[in-house]
Parts: structure tokens; C-alpha cells; sequence
């Protein structure tokens, strides 16, 4: 009998053959360029069972691949039929790469120019020129024409996000991108990242799950006014009158006119060459318009919080810590039975959090791993028969709230019992890491990849390491993976900046045994030090407040430093948190946050 | 009156006038874009009086700029006309920005094709066409018109390089690399670095100071055989017989022909984008060959040292720690008494080393500086009146030689007199630093860029940094700087493998008061310890052998794990140099390797 993944591959292979195609690539992304997809663009998971957030399959006649990163591994294995699709390490043995040994002269590989950014095309055009192939652009999509049950694209209502969470006001933030856009000579600017358009237009969607994003496009004038092309069944008359006349709403089917009016008037108009679909800069140019490759110009501003921001992030944080405390606590006593499954205690997790004033949604699907599932970085209880809470077992629970003054995101790796003496050293090494990074001081211009090692050094030191970035940047109350900023291996050369907010998650995974990740958010602040030289020296307020499970902390490992910032933190949790929640907790929390010495 | 370079800068101006230029930019690199040039190819310095190892000058029409890196914003100041070059910093303010920025819409900036990379030119392209402005090759350089008294290009002989010293044949190499064109569906490979060609074809050079480089181009084609494009004076019977008949010795003039050849067989050549002078890529499509861009293939395996290579390095060190154990323990003896000029510290240590085995040149002119000078980075007693060895001052010495078997690399910071607490904490931070680096160990595929905060943290912590790189490569009997790994704080993503030799050289600089740099040269080792994985993990041997001034070092501050590195570093040094050294060397030694508690 043939599964549904052989099914589906063999019929892409017939259409395929019927365009000439040697084979076809399926990336995970969309037509926004997005982590987050609606159902009707989850075109990797479709083909292959993979629900990843990140992913790329590839079919070819006779073979197919699928690349994933370290975090999904073994999820990959899991989900995908290997005898059709082979699984393969996406750093290690990059799509191009492989592509450009396996593809044959004369060969012609099709891509779907809505899914790939400029430089995605360019990097798979040399692959494919290299192999003496050819790479094929192709509208519309084969797979679309196969998945007959496709749902309908989501029509959630576009909402204004009021003024009180976003500190500045959607004229003042286009008057600012306005002035750059003149500097720079540019007409007009291209937006089509979703939580551009949100952070712009101070507007928050429902079109994905978790993350309030508005599936749009969006263009930004010169003169500091701007269209926003939406499905027609999100536009409320709320949102008319917060975007006011400078913004013109418009039907996501007049994107295309509008493309061609800038080519007719020979606009200068940026695109992001890495953010953007590959279609609409070279529509643009077909038309008759100058494309700038430039990132999109909200990026930084996105990523640098001002202070209402912040103050709205460290409120977020407190509500967030009492519900993730109240959970802890409440942990502390039921687990030890051995009757909790790991879906149980994400419903008990998911309901403290649930009734938190300005709770709006979790911000990605809570990950609760007992034990080996603990290994399984992106591990989804719901997806799998859930595993019970298990003495002698590491608990991980990794999970966030979306609140209307900020998004959450915190990890914590629990003892169920007694844990081993080597729990407690790789906990007590992932925690070194984790405030290695927490207490780190910088000069202005350094970036995340820089600053990652730090936090593998303990382990590194036995010869241990983990497999995914150190750090993502995190929204406000948008996604909460969010770029520029990380902190992860390399490859990124944006510099940090004061406003950043950040994860700080180191971790450390033993197959078919435990994980081990512990994850705060951070915000990056001016530092108090400084050479006198009128440098400016950055450092990271720690802003999430729950406290670490000192059974798996091994304090001869501790040095000085480490001690202090440990008890430090720990009091700052109890004396933020401590006021927040019920008289249980708050005992919970005292005895969770004795001092450590 | 107008000094040589207000009259030399006014004579370009003219020159640029007749050829209708708004500008034209003056770049350090020659056409084999090589850092350490020949008398005849100092442009930079001849129109700037700047002699650093690194810097671009722009001249336009209303004004004229130099751009310097961390390492020389001070020199550059003492030797540079600042009222006509305004001096900036390479890093925060590149060239392009500045540029685009200050360019005129018509404006059009000549460059010299032979000097820039197609990386580079690519680059400048995209900053002039943003102010609107054209960038414009000029051929002849004009500066060379202007040139009256341009030395001649040099005509030192080459010479065979023993395969005791290569560990390798150059015909093995050849078909090792062969065999990669192959793969790569490569006809031949354009070789324009000198050191990769003395690499390759296993010879050296006497074209420029102090680095043995053979001043030439080369093709190497796919069936391992190669051209050698030379000036024929540097031919010896020697090197023919050396190069036996796979290598064809062909006069430089040649070379122009040998391009229009692979382009009439329209060829596939391999030209690497960031090392070749952009002029033979541009030239190579002209003539109808296909340009594939991608690193010298000699670069990498030039990097990884073999078995052979590494112990000539070992030796070469051993030696070499002898000579400046020597030079250290004669200024312990001779410093305090206040008589001993920079230039006198530097003659005795250099003559010390000229009298190793093997020694053949020091490998770049000694920094031998006092006090302040040493807050210069690359300072150079001999261009200055030399400043005296003062008590309650710190003296820097870096320095390096050139040994048949191996290049050394290796600088000191050392109390003259009583040290002050502030030049002990600062000191024992920088070797807090450096053995923070010595003592890493990493997983495969880490590069320099994330090693780098490790040897920064312990001066971030106080607000303090350093404004150059933590390491560079070193060559086997080449340059002393070597590419492409190297340890800094990003925009390289080479990862480091074994056999790879890199400086270790934290330090820090107080402007008119003192500079502290500890360096070491450590080659890439496979670590013993390994996560079972089966991945590779990675750490530092330190080569050279030389101990560190403990009067300098405050025990305090310094934990277990860095007092034993150094107390297990200095008892290697004493074991591994006091057989080699005079009975007032071995008793110095004896004393300054006594253990630090």
C-alpha cells in the first residue's frame, strides 16, 4: 500500500513531466516570505508531513530530498516517509550545494518565483548553472493543482493596535521611514513582511496562528503616505478610521496595477532582496521600474523597542512569570505522583496563562517534553501520544503568551525527582552559558554572532554543544521570531542595539534521553560602563521572572559571578512575582528562590 | 610652502582634470593584491606618506579623504598631510558610504582595474551608481605618470623551496587540486597571489621585504600541469630543473596572450573574486572565456598546515623562544639602568635571532616600542626619533622571523621598572583573554568570528576593547599574514580546521600612555574530548615559547583553571628552551617561569 506522501510525489512527478520539469522545490515559505503560514500555503507539510517551522523539500525524478536544521532532526524522521523523501542536514549540506552535485546537465528544476527571495533565486540559478541545469520559474504552482481539499485563505479582521502599546503613532513612524526613503533617492518601498505592515500601520491581523499578522502588501510613498492591499473581508470600519486618508486601503487584486504604475513612472522603488518574493522585483523591472536592494526599511525600527515598548514588554513579563510560577508550583506537587501526562500539564500551563488581563493567544504551540521527548527540540505533545511525567525524568517546557503589551517566550527544564548527577551537570553548564550571556558587556557594533559563544563555552569545554542559534528576536506583540537580531553561529552581521529584545537559550539535548533548554528574554540597554573614549557599551536587562530549579544546579560548578548574578536574579523574581500570585505559589516561589551558596 | 603631498595630490588633480575624473581612488593593494608590496607599487604611501599595511585614499576634486583601520588612526595622523587627506576609519566610516554619500549626480571616480578585486570594484560600482554617479577604469594608473623617481619592479631570483621544509611535492599538490577542478567542471585555475603560487609550485621569492613571495602569475589547468608567468630575470637552471616539464616558465608578457588563449578555447576559468585584480575576470569575458568565481583553490589546503609543515613550526619556534628569551633576559639586566633606546632593544633582539639556524629574514619590521609609542599599534621606532626604555613605563615588543622551516610571530609587553596596579589589571585582563582563547576547544565548522569574544570578554566586562583582530593566519615560510582563517569579530565564515596556525594577540591600548599585546602563534589540533557524536571537536595548540612578564600579572584576578594553564605554559617554556640558551638566559628563564599561586 502506498502512503499519501508517495501518492502526492508521484503525482507531482506526473506534472512535472507534463511541464518538462526535472524536478520542482518546495520551500516552507509563503508568498509573505513568513515563519507563520496559514493553512492554505502549508505546501511542505502537504507534500511531505513535515510541520516544521523551517524546511525545504526538493523532488527530482528519481529522487527527493528534505532539508531541515538541527532543531528538527528527529522530528523529520518522524514525520516524513524516508523511503520517498531522504532527510538532510540544511547547514551542513545546504539545498544548493547538493543541488549543484546532483542535478544533471540539460536538467531543468522549477521553482515557484512567489516563494523564493532574489537571493534565494540567485543562489539556486548558480547551483542549477553550475550542474550545466537550468532553473525554471513556474506559475502557478504544480502543487497547487494536486491538493484538491486546499483550504480557503483566512479572512481574519485587521484591528488597530492602539497607541498606548506602540508609543509612537503609524504617521509619526512613516514620517520617520519618509526622510530616509528621500535620502536615500528611493520612491517607493515594497512591503510584503506581515509584521512590517503591522508594526507600521500600528494594525495587528488574525490570518495565522499565535502571532497576530496581517496577510498583505503593503507600499510606503516617499511623501510619507501608503497603500495597504488586503483581502476585502478583513477591512472593518474601525480600521478605516485609525489608518486615516494618508493610508489607502486597496483589494489584494489591484497589487498587480499598482506594480505596473511604478514600472510606467520609472519609479526607484526598494525592494528587500532577502525578505521579498522574487516575483515583485523582477515584475517590477519587466515593467519598467529601477529595483534598490535594500532591507526593508522598518526592519530596525521594528526591532529596536521604544520605551513604551519596553515598559509593555516588563509588564508582559511579570503577568507571564506569575502564570508560568503558578504552574511551577503546582508542578512541584502533582508530578512527583506519576499521573501527569505531558498534555496534562500543558492544559494546566496554557490555562494560568489563559487568565492573565491583555492574554490574547499563546505565541507558538507550547512545547512539553518529558524525558527523551525533551530531545526533540521543537517537540509537540499534541502531535504524538503523550508521555507521562516520569520520576527521575527532566521535565522541558518551552512556552509564550501573545499579550497586547508584549510577547513572551521562556524555557525551563524541571527535575521529576531525583535528578542524576549528570542532569545536574549539563543543567548546571547550560545555566553558566545562559548567564554568560545574561551579564555580557559589549561596545557598540558587536552582533549576536559574536557574543554566541559565550554561551556554549561550559559546554563546549566537555565537548558538548547544541544545535540550533543561542537567541531569536522577539516582537511586540508580533511574531516572537523576529529579525534582524540574533544571536546564534553566524552569517548575520546586524549589530545590536539598545531596544533589541532577544532570547537568551542556550541548551543541551541527548537523544533518546533528555533536553535541557533554559531560555529568558532579554532586552539589549545602555551599560553603565565605558572606555571614556565616548564609545557607547551595550549590556541585556534580563526581563523574564521565573525562577531556575536549583535540584539541577550543581553549585561547585558556580564561580562567583555566576553565584551572585543567580541569587541576584532569584530576588528580583520573588519580590516581582511574589505579589502577583496565590498564597501557594508565593510559598512555592519562596522556597524556589532560596539564596544559593 | 606646499609640502610633497599637497604638490603630488595637486598634480593628480590636474592629471584627473585632462582625463575628464571627478576623482580618483588610490587603494594600498598592487595588481597581485598582495599586503606586502615592492618599492615600485607604494602608490599609497608615494601621494599620502602613509606606510601601513592596509588603508585607501580618495582624491576628488574639492577634497580628498585616507581611510585607516583600528591599527593605524594614529599613525596615520603623524605621517599624513591632514590638511589634505582628512583621515577616517575604515570600519565605521568604508569608503563606499562615505562615497555615496559625498559623490555629485555626473560625477565620475576612476579607479586602476589591476589594483581592486571584482568584489571590490562591485562594491564601489554600487555606491557611485546610488549618488548617481560612474565608476571608471583608468589605465595607466595615472599616479604612475606622475612618478618620476618610481623605483624599479623587482628582479629577485626564485628559488626551490625542500620538500624537507614542504612536507609535500608541488606535483602532489598540483593533482590534488586537479582533481578538484575536475570536479568542479574547471579548465584552469588563475593563481595571481604570490603566496599561493610559492605554495603551490613549492618555491620561494626575494620580491618584497621581509616575506619570501615570488612576485608573478600562474595558470594551473586541470590536467595538473601549470604556467608560470615570470619576469626572466628571476629564473635560475635551479628552478627549471625544480620545476621540471609539467610547470612551463613563461616571460610576464606572455601572460596577456595566455588569457586571449582560454578565451579563444572558450574555456571555464576559475578566477577568485576577492583575490584576483578585477582586470583579468573583465578581460577573460572579453575574450570570450566563462568566468567562474570562486576561492583560490590553493587557499585552504595552503591554510592547513601538514605533519611536516607543523613540526617545522614547532622547531622554527623553539628556536626562535630561544632568541627572545635571550633579547629578555639582557633587558632585565640592562632596562632599569634608563640608557637603552627603542632602536637599541630592537638591534639586540634581532640580532639575536639572525644568529638561529635556518633564520632568513625577520618577517616584518620589529615594533619595539616604549610608553606611549606602544598605544601605536603598528609603530616603527625607526621612523621616529626613538624614545628611551623609562622606568614605571611598559615596553611592547613584537616581532617574528623567517626560518627556512617556519614563520614566527610573537609579541611581549614587559614592566620596566615597578608596573603600576592599573598596568596590572589591564595586563592580567588581556592574558586573561588570551588564554581564554589558548585553552577553547570547539566543534568543527566553528570559525574565528565566534572565538574572537572569548579573548575581548575579560576587557568588556570593565568597559574596555581593542580596535583590531584577536588572530590572523600564519604562513609556513610565507607571509606572516596569511588568509583565510582568521580570528576577529566577523564578516569572515571560514571555519578553522586543523593544521591552521593563527596568532592569539588580545591586548589593549591607552592613547599616550601605554599598549599592552600578548601574542602567541597556536595551530588548529584535534581535540581529545567529543560528544560520542562522531563530530569533531577542535582546540589550540600554543607554539611559541616565551613566558610572560609575571611582574605584570595580578594572581588575584586570575582563576584556577587560568593560573594552571599558565603555570603548566611556563614550565613547558622552560623545559623546551633552557637546554637551548646561555647559562644567564637559563637563569633568567629559571626565574620567570617560577610558579604564579
Amino acid at each position: 500500500m502506498s502512503t499519501a506522501c508517495e501518492e502526492r510525489v508521484r503525482a507531482l512527478r506526473g506534472q512535472l513531466a507534463r511541464q518538462e520539469l526535472s524536478g520542482f522545490i518546495v520551500p516552507h515559505a509563503d508568498e509573505y516570505q513568513n515563519e507563520y503560514l496559514p493553512a492554505c500555503a502549508e505546501r511542505l507539510a502537504w507534500l511531505t508531513g513535515f510541520t516544521g517551522s523551517a524546511g525545504t523539500a526538493v523532488v527530482l525524478s528519481e529522487q527527493a530530498s528534505i532539508f531541515v536544521d538541527g532543531r528538527y532532526t528527529l522530528q523529520v524522521r518522524s514525520q516524513v516517509d524516508v523511503r520517498v523523501f531522504t532527510p538532510r542536514h540544511l547547514i551542513e549540506e545546504p539545498v544548493h550545494s547538493w543541488l549543484s552535485a546532483v542535478l544533471r546537465p540539460g536538467d531543468k528544476l522549477g521553482y515557484d518565483p512567489w516563494l523564493h527571495t532574489p537571493q534565494e533565486v540567485k543562489r539556486l540559478k548558480e547551483a542549477c548553472s553550475k550542474a550545466g541545469a537550468a532553473l525554471m520559474p513556474c506559475e502557478p504552482n504544480p502543487i497547487d493543482a494536486l491538493w484538491d481539499d486546499r483550504p480557503a485563505p483566512p479572512e481574519a479582521k485587521v484591528v488597530p493596535h492602539d497607541l498606548a502599546y506602540t508609543g509612537k503613532s503609524s504617521e509619526d513612524k512613516r514620517h520617520q521611514l519618509s526622510r530616509q526613503l528621500k535620502n536615500d533617492g528611493i520612491g517607493v518601498a515594497v512591503l510584503t513582511a506581515p509584521d512590517s505592515i503591522a508594526w507600521l500601520l500600528n494594525i495587528r491581523g488574525g490570518d495565522v496562528e499565535h502571532t497576530p499578522l496581517p496577510l498583505g502588501f503593503a507600499l510606503l510613498y516617499q511623501d510619507g503616505t501608503a497603500s495597504l492591499f488586503l483581502d476585502v473581508h478583513k477591512v472593518s470600519d474601525a480600521l478605516t478610521s485609525h489608518l486615516g486618508p494618508s493610508v489607502r486601503i486597496r483589494s489584494v487584486s489591484e497589487f498587480h496595477d499598482a506594480l505596473e504604475q511604478l514600472g510606467k513612472a520609472g519609479e526607484r522603488v526598494l525592494c528587500d532582496p532577502n525578505r521579498t518574493a522574487s516575483w515583485i522585483p523582477e515584475h517590477l523591472v519587466r515593467v519598467g521600474a529601477q529595483v534598490i536592494e535594500e532591507d526593508d526599511p522598518c526592519l530596525l525600527p521594528k526591532a529596536c523597542k521604544n520605551t513604551v515598548e519596553i515598559s509593555g514588554a516588563r509588564a508582559a513579563q511579570k503577568r507571564d512569570g506569575a502564570a508560568v510560577c503558578q504552574f511551577l508550583a503546582w508542578l512541584s506537587q502533582e508530578a512527583g505522583k506519576g499521573r501527569l501526562s505531558e498534555r496534562d500539564a500543558q492544559a494546566y500551563l496554557d490555562a494560568c496563562r489563559r487568565r492573565q488581563p491583555l492574554w490574547q493567544d499563546s505565541s507558538f504551540p507550547t512545547i512539553s517534553a518529558s524525558g527523551s521527548n525533551g530531545a526533540i527540540v521543537h517537540y509537540r505533545a499534541a502531535d504524538q501520544q503523550p508521555r507521562m511525567l516520569a520520576p527521575g525524568t527532566l521535565y522541558l517546557v518551552d512556552s509564550g503568551g501573545q499579550y497586547l503589551d508584549g510577547t513572551t517566550d521562556i524555557t525551563r527544564t524541571i527535575a521529576i525527582g531525583s535528578p542524576t548527577p549528570e542532569h545536574r551537570d549539563r543543567y548546571t553548564r547550560v545555566l553558566k552559558g545562559h548567564i554568560a550571556l545574561a551579564t555580557a558587556t559589549f561596545p557598540k557594533g558587536t552582533t549576536g554572532a559574536q557574543l554566541d559563544a559565550l554561551a556554549r563555552r561550559p559546554l563546549w569545554e566537555v565537548g558538548l554543544d547544541y544545535d540550533h542559534g543561542t537567541g531569536h528576536g522577539v516582537g511586540s506583540y508580533l511574531g516572537v521570531h523576529e529579525g534582524p537580531q540574533r544571536i546564534s553561529k553566524g552569517g548575520h552581521t546586524v549589530a545590536l542595539q539598545p531596544g533589541m529584545i532577544l532570547s537568551n537559550e542556550p541548551g543541551y539535548y541527548k537523544n533518546g534521553e533528555y533536553g535541557i533548554r533554559l531560555e529568558n528574554l532579554v532586552v539589549v540597554i545602555l551599560a553603565a560602563t565605558g572606555d571614556g573614549a565616548g564609545r557607547e557599551w551595550f549590556a541585556f536587562e534580563t526581563i523574564t521572572l521565573v525562577p531556575f530549579d536549583a535540584s539541577l544546579i550543581d553549585g561547585s560548578l558556580l564561580n562567583v559571578t555566576e553565584r551572585d548574578w543567580l541569587n541576584a536574579y532569584h530576588t528580583r523574581v520573588r519580590e516581582s512575582i511574589g505579589p502577583l500570585v496565590d498564597s501557594s505559589t508565593a510559598d512555592w516561589l519562596e522556597q524556589a528562590t532560596e539564596r544559593i551558596v
